[in-house]
């Protein structure tokens, strides 16, 4: 049974994945809908007029109602349960983490992943390719911005796994397939680990 | 009095004037302090050390505890408040709208204003120069898509003034500054009126 929820995917999509980890987390059920990005499948008429106006995925379908990003997503399946914290400032501060995911960490970790495994890095247009040395810097200052963090801290916010771990996951867990060295980072290792361990924990393949 | 709460930002920023204006919607006031991002003011190891190891404005400051990301800082001054929705979807269709004007918008409305007016267009990298083009198109598609939504709708989520409004008006009213022009959106134009007629509404430059 689903929940009544559908999920609109490209599942190997990190961002998909946040939703897909959220849910289980909660014990939620989706059901799945998969678009292959690759082949335009979210930039038809009928998914930019029936599921969401900017041609990108994921979007979480609740009834007849729509709600696309990830981390929006996310937070509407877990408004209300531990995954959003019940303190005001550890709420916003969870926030403050998925905002710079958004920002700081998927336009460069993200991005290099599917450019090196989905486009081809001899495929880049030549603006992409003048962005290289750029992103790859970004890239490098997040996850060590992540690893400081997490120096004496088991979780970004609080005591227990968040929407923030959640969404940090899940291009981080991943980030080698964008050339970045995760050993480079040890305490982001031992988070990774406790994210994987959460119970209720789905791998991004299954 | 500043209800102790102090604003680390550069004013002329939209990100910070964001938050500035959720205060002045709420009748909070703000303590300010300004850095000057042009001289690297917020690059300084005290301030990555005491302020912000991301090194960017704003920074809200409640007490002895920091919230960087300006949408983050906004939803902890207005949570609780009729600026965050009390129905579980408006409020993550709220946050969808936030997390795209971080993603689709500010990279490209925000950061054409900023290489116009202050960088300057002839000093831009090679790199920047390469990506005018699409920031250009990706500034144009958010307009459109905003202009799309508010056709026959006042605001951007429910039946009054959220926060998705004042993350979206800060870039979006100074457009113009990057090369974009408003008249070729008139439901934007019509809510840009409304925001700047909310009760309490304070501009950019005060």
């Amino acid at each position: 049974m689903a929940d009544g929820l559908i999920l609109h995917e490209y599942a190997a999509s990190g961002n998909c994945y946040k939703v897909r980890l959220t849910a289980a987390l909660l014990g939620r059920s989706l059901e799945r809908r998969e678009y292959d990005i690759m082949k335009g499948e979210t930039r038809t008429p009928e998914f930019l007029a029936g599921v969401n106006a900017n041609g990108r995925i994921p979007v979480l379908q609740a009834g007849d109602r729509f709600i696309p990003e990830s981390n929006a997503a996310c937070f509407y399946l877990a408004d209300g349960t531990p995954l959003v914290p019940g303190d005001r400032f550890e709420r916003a501060d969870m926030l403050r983490w998925m905002f710079w995911e958004q920002y700081n960490h998927e336009p460069n970790v993200a991005t290099l992943r599917f450019w090196t495994g989905w486009v081809g890095l001899d495929n880049l247009t030549d603006a992409q390719r003048a962005q290289l040395p750029a992103k790859r810097a970004a890239g490098e200052a997040a996850l060590a911005l992540m690893d400081e963090h997490l120096a004496g801290r088991p979780w970004f916010v609080g005591g227990g796994a968040t929407l923030a771990d959640i969404a940090l996951y899940a291009y981080t867990h991943v980030a080698g397939g964008g050339g970045f060295r995760l050993a480079d980072y040890p305490n982001i290792g031992a988070w990774l680990d406790r994210v994987a361990a959460t119970p209720g924990y789905v791998s991004m393949d299954a």
